[in-house]
């Protein structure tokens, strides 16, 4: 299903910047007590996620095909984890112009995940995709995100000025199973609703309902997904376990920064996802007994080919404190050939060859120029891009996850700094409860002369 | 027009890791020739990009009002800086869901940006942006670039075998005025085209044809981008100065990674075109001297308030080695108001403001907690969106890298890095005269013994 290549991660590839036979293997050995850590976690029932493959989607699916398939739209309100999981499935999954395609190819609903409250894209979605004709998941794991409440006051305000009390029918929630804002609200209104578990975190919650019912309205079968993750936990926790202490090794090697750099279009989204899942889990403050340790490697999006154009010359250049992380595909589902092309060296040699080809050629070339360089790389290879092996992928990058934090000894299922500005927000929002704070933060306006302005 | 506010990256708000009154002071004092080695530059005429304000663009605008409306689509081929600029000013600047917007509304074409050459994305584009209804602006400032050569070569044997000899029609090339296989295609088929002056690089071309067409076409006038960049051009050059030299000053304390965190999806794909125009600037090997120096700090994209449910977790807590820049807007170009919610303190306090208020205060809660964990912050306050206050910011951050080039004491305009891959791709793909380099990769692949693999 995935094949990790680390060889360009090695001194015998990169030189110094890279991992000597001595250094992997007492990585590797310092790091197996985590592995062990965890996999006693898991058996004791501690991660939630690890249970995520067993679940039962029949309700689910029977919901998507009777329902979801009536409407000409379906609209995700939600942020952070409840929107990265989806975006990063619709974009491996459906067809890449999904949302462009005539409605007898597509034969599900329009996607749109709506993960931000910018006022000038919510008039405007609003504007432009009729309400009559959406149905809107509204998806929280906590069911209290300030965000996503604002938008479906938004949206249910708009639906029952068309629809008078049928908005009911428009509307499916996604969240805690008995509590929570969103849960209350369901049970009160008689909502269709999906549970979220309550021990897998926003991050670790793409192979819950958060996922799986958009998926499912779009016609992805949720059984193949959890097929996939079944399989990467049966088989694939040795490998995760060891690309979790080469993260570390490297990380600690001084490359304070991780690109994941998918070589197709297909994968582009799973690096924004894993950019949650990797910032959130590891950037901690603390460690698990309560030192101060800021630990943290910055995780990167890029996109192969296009990020050579942008992004490349840094990496080739620039100080060498990266390690880039290639998702490459075993074979692209469908084929672009490359008509002959005119009689010139430019174009000569592209023609009678497939676009594939070319973008196969374009990530060994980087990788190439890369190792030459001694900047650290290596390649998660994935089979074809299948729900099961998407699914499998997502599920691999959650158990390196949780090996991770284990063997840097932070807690990698909390998020602790982010409380301060979420209530701040609510403070200078005015939300009762918060009248305190929201004085201190008038009070903190800085002096005169401690402000630092320039402009035009 | 354009406010920078850099009260948070000073010492005497946070700490250690902001810059003291002393530090500051004498960053500017040091960085001031360069100031003045730019302007003797620009004013010697070797800065191209500086002479764009006053450019000439009558015939196309002309263009692309006679020509470009009578497309259903128009579909941009090229990648870097021939994709970034116009995705930037396209998001900014076209209704938010211009693409699904009601033809009547739009009153312009669709607009499709192609920046790889993924042969799913390609060959699927091609599936549902029909050819016969779709101009296609092939951009390459050099007319040489692969992948660009690539996408054509699909797209007009797409258009030949529909429209014969017509297809001429449905192309118009943005490329060098003299040189490069694009420019004598387009001389010896009669194409349209438009010149990208040759003294101006890829990354500093968005305010000449390679974006103004497009974004004409889709009817933001360019004189008023350029009158934008023109008022930048004339009064931004002191604070884009300053903002170079405390960029750099905040580098050389350890910010390794500049995070452009923009709090208005109008302005999120500008920090993704800035991402290009600083990594590629900055990033090098070699200072003006020769001598080695590895230099480059790490653009990140971020998005407000999105990125607070994935990155923020890791900027507050995790390694001080961040400074993050905040892109705001004075005013949003229209209201979203939240209806009145439910009674309960989730949603009550939410109903009667606007999205708009939401985002703000998002934002300062942000920029609050950042504060108060040391992590230096700052602001970029654009007064409004139009084309000229965009205009005249990508101008704005142009000066600055030019600027920041010279302090930094590396050649801002080149980009030697990328050019191994290029090779190993050409040869790699059997284009003529890389048969040597083919043969020299054929003969490295890694003894058996040195090659790392996992999977399942």
């Amino acid at each position: 299903m995935l094949q990790l290549d680390f060889t360009n991660a090695m001194a015998a590839r990169v030189g110094a910047h890279g991992l000597t036979e001595d250094e992997w293997t007492s990585a590797l050995g310092a790091a197996l007590p985590a592995y062990d850590a965890v996999e006693k976690d898991a058996a004791a029932g501690r991660l939630g996620f690890r249970r995520l493959p067993a679940q039962d989607t029949k309700s689910l699916a029977e919901y998507a095909r009777h329902t979801a398939s009536l409407f000409e739209n379906l609209t995700v309100l939600g942020i952070g984890g409840s929107a990265l999981g989806t975006t990063a499935l619709a974009s491996a999954l459906l067809h890449p112009w999904w949302n462009f395609a005539a409605p007898e190819a597509r034969r599900a609903p329009r996607l749109f995940v709506l993960d931000n409250v910018d006022p000038e894209e919510i008039a405007g979605h609003l504007e432009v995709v009729l309400p009559e004709r959406t149905l809107y998941n509204v998806i929280s794991k906590s069911g209290e995100t300030a965000e996503t409440t604002a938008q479906l006051l938004v949206f249910v305000d708009a639906l029952k000025k068309r629809l008078g009390d049928r908005w009911r029918e428009h509307v499916v929630v996604t969240t805690d199973p008995a509590k929570g804002f969103l849960r209350s609200l369901a049970t009160r209104e008689k909502l269709a609703s999906f549970p979220v578990p309550p021990d897998v975190g926003g991050r670790f919650s793409a192979l819950t309902p958060v996922s799986l019912l958009p998926l499912a309205a779009c016609g992805v079968e949720p059984e193949r997904l959890l097929a996939g993750a079944a399989t990467a936990e049966e088989k694939g926790r040795e490998t995760a376990f060891k690309a979790a202490a080469l993260y570390t090794a490297l990380y600690r090697k001084g490359k304070r920064i991780c690109v994941m750099m998918p070589y197709a279009r297909a994968l582009r989204d799973v690096a924004d996802w894993f950019r949650q899942l990797w910032a959130e889990s590891l950037g901690k403050r603390r460690s698990l007994d309560g030192r101060e340790v800021f630990e943290g490697q910055t995780p990167v999006k890029a996109l192969g080919a296009t990020d050579q154009h942008s992004q490349a010359q840094l990496y080739n250049e620039g100080p060498n404190d990266k390690m880039i992380a290639f998702l490459e595909v075993g074979r692209f589902r469908r084929p672009c050939p490359i008509p002959p092309g005119w009689e010139d060296d430019t174009s000569a040699f592209l023609g009678g060859r497939d676009m594939g080809d070319l973008l196969s050629a374009e990530k060994r070339g980087t990788e190439r120029a890369l190792t030459a360089n001694g900047r650290p790389n290596l390649t998660f290879r994935l089979e074809g891009v299948t729900p099961e092996t998407v699914g499998g992928m997502l599920h691999f990058f959650e158990l390196m996850t949780a090996y991770a934090g284990r063997i840097w000894n932070v807690n990698a299922f909390d998020q602790p700094g982010v409380e301060a500005a979420k209530h701040a927000t609510f403070a200078l929002m005015g939300r009762k409860g918060y009248e305190k704070l929201a004085e201190e933060i008038r009070g903190e306006t800085p002096a005169q002369e401690a402000v630092k302005l320039e402009g035009f």
